[in-house]
């Protein structure tokens, strides 16, 4: 009754994923989780190393004084010393601690971010398919999305882009690698992107932050170029979700890039968004078990099996996918181009999947392989069976994709 | 040059309280820090338990599988559950798991909140001297402050609320036991607002939420009355910041009345808003620890012992302040009233203190005594020269306080 407008709305829209949710847990309930091919959350279940459990435990033991107190809003400064060294070495600039602000997560990150840049009807640019939790990060602190269709090849389309910058555009924010897609976006497409941002700035006297959202940069089966070279109005989000298992802990961080125009009033603004936004800072305890483990990720070639895996399951199958250079999902083609149908038949055949316009494109679905190799092989069975029955209904597949394996 | 407007807005206005933190810095860095006296930062020293080190050592040892990912972004379950009782028992209501929601501190939980049930030009009122960093909670989301002055004993002024209640008031805040204050609002108090916000929901059809602050419920000298029993539209927000002094671990809960119109509606909401704005979910780690320590608290003695050796040392300086009945804050009046100038003489004998104007109250200032007894009392001396070479400019003081020792 009393419920914000935009939450209540939100709350109606969100209820068709939930029931798809609460349609897993039953079947899985029905017959038996190891008889459901869950492959519709992107949550991690490989284990944090085995480094981030002894600095766990040897930070627990120690329990020095005053170790869970307050500390500055952006961060102990010796973990954002740290941090800084990681991120340079990553980003290919050298950073200093005053470039790292700790966040809560990226998605504290996100938020933060556009608080401290956005005026009301301000624009942010994002290639779409995108993370649909976007458009409430960016309508949180009043600003506005604009979609920008990748290309084909789910590379950005940089003269799309450019021709959507105006002097309403606060930022462009990528992903890479990307969810749902698995693109690495290259270098040169980096390059342009950092030039028409340049060129745009000259032109308007406004120059749009270039924002890379970077969760799933240890999750990557080729180099995943650095951003903030390509251009100085640069930031960079990312968390330790992914490359420590860790996304219960909620710890991440923004890099600031050294050359951004007050860029010390930049570390202010964003300093003080974490402060009045509630997150105050980053769980303490996290940020200093972080610190420790500059040198560590989760090995990727967990998910480099599991990715051979799903690949050769759905090649099996004759459906085709966008090959996945990083993170930990395959995106696919859907038969006939009605995702939301194919979906649904999926789920009857006890696999789930994210449908595209989940993403803000129809005619594909999300399957996640964040979940064990041998459960992805078994699957196998119950793809084709699924294929068979589909085609029976909408008749052999004739779309192809761009990049097939 | 590109960060938004409200923004830069406030780093300017906040860095006249950074300059005296800066100055406080430069003051220890000049002549010590045990010369200086900083009675400016609600930062507990208290260390947490000896339960919270035992529990969090456990888990750190025991590394369940799975126990830094994702979980419902209201929280685990089973912690939700044990949260529930203990914030019921407080209460004095029996509440549920379906009524807790898992936050990233009590600021992220009112963050949380008024996402939740904000429309834009919505109305929070608050009692003034109040914390000042809930103008920005409420602004955030597109609503607007609306002050009350407290009673002259710093009680909720009844009547003064009700002549601003309107149909554009979305929720009432309150603080108990109050920073910067003391204050712990009496039950009757508390029985006349809820009155007050039934009659108003029953004759304007919009029921105010009836939010309450509770950071400092275990720092008390006397019971603390629960809200949730006077009203149903109510919500408390809680950390254990204080309560175990885990401020740097960012973990608290929102506990919903359980006749709450639209319950379930409003959980939703509070979740979705955890998510959609960063927080994801409270820290994984920390709710389960706060799970297993719902029995414990910091002792409240240590903050009694301190203050009263902060009131020997304030009447020994003949200084006024109201009589604090919980929290670690003694609010003192000025004398002559100019609370900045007075905290600018003061720092010039080395003490520090928060000017009233930081809490919406001129005339008045804050001093913390969440530090150490002897450093309390060894402060006597230079509050009484203090005042000695005060007076000399601006006469003895000729106030009086509404609850003197």
């Amino acid at each position: 009754m009393a419920i914000a407008d935009g939450v209540r709305g939100a709350l109606g829209s969100a209820s068709r994923i939930r029931k798809m949710f609460e349609e897993g847990a039953r079947l899985k309930a029905q017959y038996g989780p190891e008889k459901v091919f869950d492959f519709s959350l992107g949550n991690p279940d490989v284990e944090p190393p085995p480094d981030f459990h002894r600095v766990l435990v040897n930070l627990a033991l120690e329990d020095a004084k005053g170790s869970h107190g307050y500390m500055p809003n952006g961060g102990y400064p010796q973990v954002r010393e740290a941090i800084a060294v990681k991120a340079g070495a990553e980003q290919g600039l050298p950073l200093k601690g005053s470039h790292i602000v700790m966040s809560v997560g990226a998605a504290g990150g996100l938020n933060v971010i556009f608080k401290a840049i956005l005026n009301p009807g301000d624009e942010v640019i994002v290639s779409k398919p995108y993370f649909m939790e976007y458009r409430s990060y960016i309508s949180n602190h009043g600003g506005r999305i604009v979609e920008v269709p990748a290309r084909p090849d789910f590379n950005l389309d940089i003269s799309a882009i450019q021709a959507r910058l105006s002097e309403k555009t606060a930022a462009v924010l990528i992903n890479s690698p990307h969810n749902p897609t698995g693109r690495i976006y290259p270098a040169e497409t980096l390059q342009a992107l950092g030039e028409a941002l340049q060129a745009q700035g000259e032109r308007q006297g406004r120059w749009p932050y270039l924002i890379a959202d970077e969760p799933y940069r240890d999750i990557a089966y080729k180099p995943v170029p650095p951003v903030l070279p390509v251009y100085p109005e640069s930031l960079a989000v990312t968390s330790y979700s992914k490359s420590l298992s860790l996304p219960g802990e909620r710890i991440g961080y923004i890099a600031i890039h050294p050359a951004l125009r007050d860029g010390d009033d930049m570390a202010k603004a964003l300093i003080y968004a974490t402060r009045i936004l509630g997150f105050v800072n980053a769980p303490g305890l996290m940020q200093r078990i972080v610190a420790e483990l500059t040198e560590v990720r989760v090995d990727p070639g967990i998910y480099a099996r599991r990715r051979e895996a799903l690949k050769q399951v759905l090649a099996g199958a004759g459906l085709e996918y966008a090959e996945p250079e990083g993170a930990f999902y395959l995106f696919c083609r859907v038969p006939g181009g009605d995702d939301e149908a194919f979906a649904a038949h999926l789920q009857e055949h006890l696999i789930l999947g994210v449908p595209g316009q989940g993403f803000g494109l129809s005619g594909w679905i999300r399957f996640a392989y964040c979940v064990d190799e041998e459960y992805i092989l078994s699957s196998g069975g119950a793809f084709k069976k699924a294929m068979q029955t589909y085609k029976d209904y909408h008749g052999p597949s004739k779309t192809h994709c761009d990049k097939t394996p």
